[in-house]
């Protein structure tokens, strides 16, 4: 826990003025003022995060953090539990989405197993933060210890500060987990004060009968365990997941290195919201990067005041959707860094 | 004229085969079937129109055309006639918008001065395809005469077929012309019926009188001239734009080579519309790269049945919505060719 208040300590909200400076330079550019859209808005929250300084891309890395969610014996799933492992495997040889996406971004991929039930050779590439062997079943207990829950946060925030160590100018938020969309809705449903309905898709594509066991589970799994909604340990502790904690560790390391921490759907952005829980001035330093077709990534999206850069119809999470984004970013900084003024280049200026 | 004849011979619909082929192969990477949303339906339609070959975005053009328009002696824009050549000057520099986001798509800008009033020396880097000095003001006579209509759009194709025996791959439609969102606005509301008020924005941002004028040369553009609908040359000669002329033969060059082509904002994808009354094939080969701000771009796109990809709120014009587009397209392509299989990876499908 001494961790956690060293870095809540740390977290503060960007300067405005930085961003006042940065809005001046980019109406300097040779453009109508405004004629980029979202791409100048993005260009000055990225050097507010930054405090002041030009933004820069140039060394992305995304967290894929694996782990196996007890609340599967619900039936919530349409992929048996052994699929979370086989795609960890998948992950370490380079043919999951994340991986082709993010080489094409060059990105680095951090795997990490923070509780995946299948055993899980060591190897390289392969970093080991196992906290459990899974979660308990949420619709039953707990779904974890307030202990593991502080550990898996805690490893998250080790394995960010590493990379960022090594350079990293820009986090990445993925996830892989069988069940983890149940678990995502629990704590969505808990922080946001949305219906569980509301909050309840289809994850990996469920039918309708097993869309309402899910509903049931995550009910059940919010009545047993009374989560309180102003103690992220806590939610997380309850209803949430080993790589959801993690997740949430690395946006808290993120947030207190001034660096961007981009979502990515529907889990990983869980991990955002208990983050937000813990160091509410942590969301500033988080970056939407593409609204999921789960229909609990809007209401988390909206409950952390994020409006999301790209909607594509994505809900294969892994990171897919920070690493389509990273390419957005980049462009935001290019934008920034090497655009001609109307003054450099001779442009006239609007008619008075 | 012959050279239009064929083409237009040349452009065949896509065969619906190919992109059930590429749906089969899509299915069986690694991740629920439909997960990566509209990635995957722009995989889908890269194959189908490349014919069924496996998509590649490995060398991007975008033709970025300049012209000047004389409707801009009804005050129509916020800014001086002289920017058109002062913006051509700012890309043979490498400072403007699309030339910063053409770089990191690792694409070619192809600048071509296809009658930009304020005279442009030659020089490395400037392609000349001058058609004339301007359009005339078609709130008050035609743009030019049908032979100059039919040049631009044959400048526009050679331009692309060079482009093409050089390699190119992919080829986006790009823009700079003070005056020509009102162009836009005139070929949009003759080709979609639309109504002159829904289809007529504020271009590079101009006040509520300049707008009720712009309103008021396109309605008079478009009494005065009464353009054919159906004859896309037609349309072109009387209210349209050299460079809107060019891009149309670009499109159409790209749908007769089975390229994709990638509008961009309002102004290219006029350019779009009369390719597609000339050869309606063409708008198979047609990508919405990003819907603009300016309302009459939604419009043009529904009406030739494209959903864009990217909703960022842009309205620079000049191919910075196709230079964006391109990492989608390459996402696309990366996904259809270097996913993993369930079966290579050995990652179970869903339960039966």
């Amino acid at each position: 826990m001494r961790e956690l208040h060293r870095l809540r300590d740390a977290i503060a909200a960007p300067r405005p003025e930085d961003g006042a400076a940065a809005q001046r330079h980019l109406d300097q550019l040779t453009k109508p003022p405004g004629s980029l859209g979202r791409l100048e808005e993005l260009a000055r929250r990225l050097v507010e995060i930054r405090g002041g300084r030009a933004p820069a891309v140039d060394c992305p890395v995304i967290f894929t953090f694996a782990a196996d969610h007890g609340v599967v014996q619900e039936g919530v799933s349409a992929y048996p539990q052994a699929v979370t492992a086989q795609m960890v495997e998948n992950f370490l040889r380079g043919g999951a989405g994340v991986n082709v996406l993010a080489r094409q971004a060059r990105a680095r991929v951090v795997v990490a197993d923070f509780g995946v039930v299948t055993p899980l050779p060591a190897r390289p590439g392969l970093v080991s933060r196992w906290v459990g062997n899974g979660t308990k079943n949420i619709a039953r207990e707990a779904a974890m210890t307030r202990a593991q829950a502080v550990g898996a946060i805690e490893a998250g925030v080790a394995l960010a500060e590493d990379a960022i160590a090594g350079g990293a100018d820009l986090l990445g938020l993925g996830e892989m987990g069988i069940g983890n969309t149940t678990a995502a809705s629990a704590v969505t449903a808990v922080i946001t004060g949305a219906r569980v309905e509301d909050v309840t898709g289809r994850g990996t594509g469920i039918d309708d009968a097993t869309w309402r066991r899910k509903v049931d589970a995550v009910r059940r799994a919010l009545e047993i365990n009374r989560p309180d909604p102003d103690d992220g340990v806590d939610v997380l502790a309850r209803v949430g997941g080993f790589e959801i904690g993690g997740l949430a560790g690395v946006a808290l390391a993120g947030a207190a290195h001034r660096l961007p921490v981009v979502l990515d759907g529907f889990v990983a952005t869980a991990g955002g919201l208990i983050a937000s829980v813990i160091a509410p001035a942590a969301r500033h330093y988080l970056l939407a990067s593409h609204r999921s077709v789960e229909p609990g990534h809007a209401v988390a999206l909206g409950h952390l005041g994020l409006a999301p850069y790209l909607d594509l119809g994505m809900r294969l999470g892994e990171g897919t959707g920070a690493a389509v984004f990273i390419h957005l970013a980049r462009a935001a900084a290019h934008i920034y860094t090497e655009m001609a003024t109307f003054k450099s280049a001779g442009v006239d200026g609007p008619r008075a």
